[in-house]
């Protein structure tokens, strides 16, 4: 929204770059996907896809309409004492979902993922591809875990402010984090000696 | 479809009847809704709904696409050991979800639930009037925790399920429940001294 360059008028070129970006990801994956056959399908210059969006990334992120780079959030969360990193990790999600300006689109988007095979299999090609590997380096768990981890997260988020179950519902952000901070520390393996298995 | 007296030629009937019944859940709640309004909105007798589906519990899986009735599944969680209720739970969502019956149409269920608010709307209802408490009861916690155990489950089923992310949809069913249980432990509350709280 902030991004500068962007007016009215170019609204549909964008959409079409978004459009052949969610296909291309969804069809070859999001390692084998470039920048340049995004631009190729949309019939625009890469200069033009990198002049909108920065890059692949940023490019994919607006495809699924994520509203966050989790690449920043898991910078966040691998930033401090490991012991609390579940902790910082159910926060930094739980801020991202309650945020007034990330919040709405955060639940469209997982309705949309949800709904829509393409855009599902857009998004696991980028959880495959980039996110588990990041967070299971940052973290120093096995990919398996984180995914337990954010599906875990991701739960909370559908029974709370998707389909707005009340006992969820009703619990205020601390409460929330106190509440999946023990689960996903669970989910994300023994918590002392971790540091002993040489990740 | 194992249920007797329904034919082809019936089926129209039987659509409108879900559909009023979603609404009215949806509008009024569970509790507030009843079999003769159902009949009413629907333009048939209750004696009619009563034959074709049984009860409003009946009426109301049916209207959201639930091929399963959760009251018969929390049946078998607290029938045993409370210190392994966690792990009883997670096995029968695991299994339910894992059915060449069953899971087709609980991805159905949640797509549509996620998808589409007065799916939504109806299944809260049923959530908070007659899920939580029961289960509450029956494993002997808050609601709010059984909300919880419940939503780390659901985003498994939509990780794995929906979603398909790869390090999930890998494992087999005994390898979840041993991933899952002790998250689900964890929201669940303290294992040990849970029977000294007067439960």
């Amino acid at each position: 929204m902030a991004r500068a360059g962007r007016r009215p008028g170019q609204r549909s070129t964008s959409d079409d770059v978004l459009a052949a970006a969610r296909a291309l990801f969804a069809e070859r994956g999001y390692r084998a996907t470039t920048v340049r056959a995004i631009a190729a399908a949309a019939g625009v210059t890469p200069a033009m896809i990198h002049h909108f969006f920065g890059g692949k990334r940023q490019v994919f992120l607006a495809a699924i309409q994520m509203p966050i780079d989790p690449a920043a959030i898991l910078d966040s969360v691998s930033d401090g004492p490991r012991e609390e990193s579940a902790q910082r990790l159910v926060r930094a999600f739980v801020s991202s979902w309650s945020s007034e300006v990330t919040g709405p689109a955060l639940r469209t988007m997982i309705r949309s993922a949800v709904a829509d095979e393409e855009h599902a299999a857009a998004l696991r090609a980028f959880a495959e591809a980039v996110l588990l590997p990041r967070a299971s380096a940052a973290l120093g768990v096995p990919a398996v875990r984180v995914a337990a981890a954010m599906s875990i997260l991701v739960g909370q988020a559908v029974a709370r402010s998707v389909l707005g179950i009340g006992p969820l519902a009703a619990l205020s952000d601390d409460e929330l984090v106190a509440l999946y901070t023990p689960p996903v520390q669970a989910a994300l393996g023994p918590r002392a000696p971790q540091s002993q298995r040489g990740s």
